[in-house]
């Protein structure tokens, strides 16, 4: 990328990711109700602590730091850190004010600009365009947390969200994929992140998959006949999982007067029969695979198969285990500390969602959540 | 009190409180860093609340509720509540905003005034009555839990507070009282809580007691000794309570480079030796005593040598389990739900603290917390 | 007591503990179902050890230990041991074996008994005194245990037990006591324990108190009227507690097609209407006392009255809370420990259980419990 | 098999069950430390009611069951039980006793034996089939939990135990394996666990692989180089874990005296840096690998390259998450729950341990724990 380009593009992000943020009211920032949930405030200072620590503080000629405090309070790489006499818990840290993280964001925003000027090397270009992604996924995080935050709230507020959904069909056709050897990987010259590097063969068994996600509909006839009672659909960890949560149904759904609603940015609704069924787990998208005698697709079926589907609304639980590709490699120092060390107890997603930057929705793109998260926009695809 | 007076004495305290929070920023009033600390937000809300809930529905003629929602996300009392999809977490509601909050105060506020205006009978002065004098128990737990909220953040920051203390003279005198049948409880005409009613008789066996309270010299001295290694001092839920906890000094002291430091208003200070101990929990009092071989008053002891000690600073913890008095009645109603349910599992503290209104600052005024809680005003005084 | 007397009363004692542990099958010794109760191996080793370890150790000349590992291993004043690797998890303590820890028994009693041929001083002999009552309480507990863990096993199992109850009345009369200054404490010279000495005065307001126990038919009219379900007769702490327990009954009891059925040592039975009711916590009792208009007596209230009551079957939760007598002085040493560490949070029983040890029956026995336990044999008296 | 063939092999997987158990006192039999460790005398019960459960009471003309409560009791496939008061906690369960225990299994053993002597049919055949590989993996687990029952013992007993491990060499020979088209999956006639079916193609990237397990040796140098201490080398969740639990070294690892020591079936004793590691948790071993500059081979690569290496003395983790192969099918009924619902979180391990039976050590066979486990007989093979 040149430097004007990314100069841009830079740009574009950090305003996208206030603009995400315009819905909320002060309060709404601070909070974090669960520990996967961070509060919004957190994720506009940890995007702008990432370019502070790793472009500005080595490579800008007498930088001088918005705040000392700063380099600790907004590190998620807590590791290294802990000289300190009490450790931030992001929930309960109301100070600094939301104000003051937005003047810190202008401080750093208009300091990389500045170092975009000044003809800077691809190392700094590469370490920008990382920090432009890394935001990236944070806008999606935000997007997460913001409807966690407000879905949680007992009056139900509605605001304005991303989460425009299209209607879909029922599955109808399932596309037949031929068993051989395929290659999975990034083979372009683009950016990708570390984990889709490792370009490698596989071997593919004979697989169909369906071309569209699940519906709401579909998923409501698993509900009514018995899916969330029937442990025989069930892994024996999901089974626990949805007894001790007492899970009836996907998270921000709630029953009421016999009726089926859900949370969405236009306050409590009617379920929609037609749209992407969200808010699962990998272990009710699993038992729902069960139920319909069929599974979910590999992460490399899902890859080989994805220019013939149609997807892009909900990020799709898949049957893989979040594990290194055969050539992986740990980017050094604390960067390093990106992708690898989250390799176990997570499951891939592949696709995208409404809440996805575009250039991150490419067929190569590795998502990966423990298998009882719901939270995010998570939908589910069948193949057999 | 007649309408006049109460009128003037409704609103002073309800401003009180509202500059009780003026040093907080907007995203300080909606935390809850851990159970017994409620956001400065909801001590706001549910202040009022009581006033629309217990006086103005019932007797305010063509009363509208501000907001229907309110009489359920403010209610304290939820042991009849439940009938919601999703119970308010006080911590994370984040909705409404201290904006809305304010007003909810304004409009409420100007409801009661014009009510005391319109010749009031007794019925409605003595429920506002007990309407201030439970607000302005909530503003001495506003000041505990602003203290906690900040003094919680990693920057420490300073604020103003109503912690100004007074040094005191160690321990030098010991005021003999001789034994016999003693009158406890609240015998003036004058507002008081239902718990200390019940005027009664008891004996008193003869004892000492010191005219001043424990300072922070001589707790060190306790700290040094290895009083909190010894378990000889301790009650065995005392020691299990600091072992599992880790604790080795008051709340809020911190040991950097060597030295005693604590958190008050003005950020991290090193220790005043000559300011009354505070911050302890019952464990840590009575351990102090055992160490200094003497003992905590009991509460009737202290409430008979009262005219005699200097008292005020700190709330002071006696041996008294908290116990209703032998003629306890618990009032009808929800307002019943008041004191009696409480005792159990607490220890009375007798006195009053920097942070409590005057008119609270009684002889006969039962204070009450659970032994572990240290983040209230607590302080020592010894007997034996 | 004279040193043949004692050497009797020893060898009783000793006999009868082992034979409370009949019943027992060699697998039913080691476990600790709940943290409160205690493997019956573990009371037979623990009761020897105190022999051992503040008698034979210190008094006997030439005496080596049966195993040095057993004085840290049956050793629960804890504190001052910690020197190894592994913290005996009492449960989990396979070894060493029933046989062997009977063969310790056998050893140390023997030992003591040589101890009391040799003429032994009045130190010895009141230290074995102590030994003697130490053993018999833990013979009570021995009681609780063993149906704890037998009444715990799916197949509840049928055993020779010593909860043999005799019927009662419904509450008929009630005894009126006269206000006055009373003397409370134990004042003969016969043996005690350290809580019931400092014999001081009290003054008492008048009051009735009902002679006889509550019954289990009394206390089913309790939950059929909803008693579990109103919270206004409830502690804060103690709804909570039921609530969070899911408790709707005393322990041991359970509803069986549509029948109240409890487990006692003949397995499963119909409730009996007409004994008294057992194995309440204090909430439940203070509960069914609100139900019934009237309140629990006080420990001093109870003692006064002692007399003329109906007791010995269950213990009786009282009002008061578990704190030391005005002149209370905690004994010197590691027996210091025995009782002055456990004055907070505890309530006072009186009276004693068909358990209980007939020399332990006296009106100055101060029994004491966490609020929340149920395994022991406790009941209900009221007063008013 | 031929009728006779398993009948002979019934019979001696039968008594090798009970002469695993011989060094186990009574009281060893009930325990369960924590809960992946389950009492003896469950596994004694259990393997049994397999037998009797889906081989005697479906297919023994009128058999009769040995006792109508076991069938609850020793039920492992929980789901579906539940209609009683209690639910059978293992390591309370006293009642069975041991010998009762071992009556029922003579009874069984018994039954069987006649039913296969009466010229069963193929289904009955591979029933029997199934439940004998079913007691031998309880065997395994026999070892796994006697030694941890007995080695949480504060006493350190030794025992008579199959821990009999041979010096292995250090790392020398690193084996090279081509790249290409491999077929995984059990593929002879002979028996297999229903996991290592659906004989498929992988295609395998080039690799190396190390001909010998990693030895205590060069472990102890991970740790003296502070490996435990470095969080690179971790997964969050390995970090997080070992932090948590304060691990520092293997399972049953002690330092005392400055000096490494562990347990084993001979007691506490010294290090010999020659046996290969055990006791290691998925997180250790990959942090080992790291630390090495190696990794884990996914356990496709391992049964590539089985037939180079020397394996057999340890379980080894593999890089593969425990899923299942392209073609695998759950039996049907209550079988099918045998594998397939564990298949999330956990990783696979091949190879064999010391405590394997023979006929279970094949290069197919997947064995499989949740990364945090370290009671099991589990080592470390690296790859590159």
């Amino acid at each position: 990328m040149r430097s004007k380009e990314i100069k841009r593009f830079f740009s574009e992000v950090r305003k996208k990711t206030e603009a995400i943020c315009r819905p909320l009211a002060i309060e709404d920032y601070s909070v974090q109700p669960v520990v996967d949930v961070s509060p919004p405030k957190w994720h506009l200072a940890h995007t702008t602590w990432f370019f502070e620590q790793f472009i500005l503080v080595p490579y800008k000629k007498e930088y001088s730091l918005y705040n000392e405090d700063y380099s600790y309070l907004f590190n998620s790489y807590y590791n290294n850190a802990g000289e300190r006499v009490l450790r931030p818990n992001r929930g309960l840290m109301t100070r600094p004010t939301v104000e003051e993280v937005y003047s810190y964001r202008g401080y750093v925003t208009t300091a990389v600009e500045m170092l975009l000027e000044e003809a800077p090397d691809d190392t700094i270009i590469n370490l920008v365009e990382i920090g432009i992604h890394h935001e990236q996924q944070h806008q999606e995080l935000l997007h997460y947390d913001i409807k966690y935050i407000l879905g949680n709230q007992p009056t139900f507020p509605s605001y304005e969200t991303a989460e425009i959904l299209t209607e879909v069909e029922r599955q109808k056709k399932l596309i037949a994929i031929e068993e051989g050897v395929y290659t999975i990987g990034h083979r372009e010259s683009t950016f990708c992140f570390d984990n889709e590097l490792g370009v490698h063969k596989t071997y593919i068994q004979p697989f169909l998959i369906s071309e569209t996600v699940v519906t709401n509909g579909e998923y409501l006839e698993f509900i009514e006949d018995g899916g969330y009672e029937d442990f025989n659909l069930w892994h024996a960890d999901g089974w626990d999982f949805i007894r001790k949560n007492k899970i009836t149904a996907p998270l921000y759904w709630y029953k009421t007067k016999g009726t089926w609603h859900y949370y969405n940015g236009k306050g409590l609704e009617k379920i929609n029969k037609n749209l992407p069924v969200m808010h699962v787990s990998y272990y009710e998208a699993f038992a729902f695979a069960e139920w319909k005698q069929m599974r979910l697709p590999t992460e490399f079926e899902w890859e080989v198969a994805a220019s013939k589907l149609q997807y892009g609304q909900v990020w799709e639980w898949t049957a893989s285990a979040y594990l290194p590709y055969p050539n992986f490699k740990k980017a050094a120092g604390a960067l390093g500390e990106y992708n690898g060390k989250f390799m176990v107890n997570q499951h891939v997603l592949r696709g995208a969602s409404v809440a996805t930057s575009d250039n991150h929705s490419r067929i190569t793109y590795r998502n990966f959540f423990n298998p009882q998260l719901r939270w995010m926009f998570s939908g589910i695809r069948l193949a057999k």
